[in-house]
């Protein structure tokens, strides 16, 4: 009897480790088109998505701040600038997340811009039509984020959200970069090159990232070639139209 | 001892039955903008098909053909009209599929174009934003498909192929539709709108619908929030320029 004890609990990892395989991948929640399109009802619980990853950006509901999830941490940045770690029952309308797995370390040394990042990973990249999860740990000389506040019904477009987003400066802060580097093809389900979230080590700032001066920046990178798509469960989703985004809008969100 | 075995085997079941929920969802092999360039090198075994779902279509390693998978069987129709099971072993670059299960079952009486099927089906979904794998059963008192011949390297492009593409038309015979209907921000990753291969009772002939005369249809639609993409280990999909692809290219080669 204990050797089909055994037996079975074996079969239950051997079966269940093909399931969590999953939590090494990109798991996303609805699309950035559904975004842009003022689909703001959370209806996914962060619960959920610390299940399928530790790792992660998005936003919450009502678009109420910008979210980075760091080590299994969900963290709100909210529209005045402060940081909060949420409870699992917050619903977000939109999230990106993994399990992060460096596949590749890059450390660097001197100050980087936001583009200069940029520059320097693409240059090591193997591919550019994958998916990259990037985690970037730094001293930041200098480092502008943006936040959103909370809105109210009716929803406006993400694209007249953003034209008075409160934004932030702040120097000589550690914190962490996070984020995907996602292929041009990815549009409008998520969003093409790289989109990076910020936290300061103290977690005291943070949201995202619109341009920085890095020192000596310790980067890792994810491969990732497998994606999951989870639509909302009905709501907003269902109801809008969601066939009227554009790249160009979603540049000027972005940028 | 026993009933630790039936709490470790009630374990094993409750886990894993939340992975296998995974295959009622769309699992979809590669990117049609990847085919669309020419990634015809196939790059997963059909077995791989068959794990994920028992339903779907695709295409073969070199574009040899045009996939149906239908009740667990892959079924390949070859340029020259004739139809075979495969190998598991059998390549595949580019392949959609779902575990079946059926939502909603509509049965109309009378004959229905290809359009009209359409019309038909629309009218009943409840939502546009998400995604159908849809079965249709009827005989066709008419059914015009196409499939594609195998290339040779370098691959064309997807619509040079279909320039000059082999189009069959069948007369008084009983038959099934399977494919997919996708939102229109599902491109350039899949196929927007319907997308449906057709496969004969008999097995004797099939292709990627163009057109038909479906008499008496019974129609099942499974709806569908998920999706798994998964993109191949490498090969020609890492090499090559997935930029170059747009919506009226494809028009020209699915209609």
């Amino acid at each position: 009897m204990k050797a089909k004890l055994i037996t079975a609990v074996v079969l239950a990892f051997t079966l269940t480790s093909g399931c969590f395989r999953d939590n090494e991948k990109i798991c996303q929640f609805s699309t950035i088109n559904a975004l842009m399109a003022g689909c703001y009802q959370g209806q996914f619980r962060c619960a959920e998505l610390t299940r399928m990853g530790n790792f992660g950006i998005g936003t919450f509901d009502k678009l109420d701040g910008e979210m980075v999830l760091l080590d299994g941490t969900v963290y709100q940045v909210k529209s005045n600038g402060s940081v909060y770690p949420v409870s699992k029952n917050l619903l977000t309308p939109f999230a990106v997340v993994t399990s992060f797995s460096s596949d590749k370390q890059i450390e660097l040394k001197g100050n980087y811009s936001f583009p200069e990042l940029q520059k320097q990973i693409d240059s090591r990249l193997p591919v550019t039509n994958i998916f990259y999860a990037i985690r970037i740990d730094a001293h930041f000389e200098y480092v502008r984020t943006r936040s959103v506040p909370a809105q109210q019904k009716p929803y406006p477009k993400l694209t007249e959200v953003v034209k008075d987003q409160p934004v932030f400066e702040t120097i000589d802060t550690s914190g962490t970069l996070a984020g995907f580097k996602c292929p041009d093809y990815i549009f409008p389900l998520n969003v093409p090159g790289y989109h990076l979230h910020f936290i300061s080590s103290k977690r005291d700032c943070g949201g995202h990232l619109l341009e920085c001066r890095a020192h000596d920046p310790v980067i890792k990178i994810d491969y990732i070639r497998q994606i999951k798509l989870l639509l909302p469960p009905g709501g907003d989703f269902d109801s809008t139209d969601l066939r009227i985004s554009d790249q160009n809008s979603l540049d000027k969100i972005e940028k």
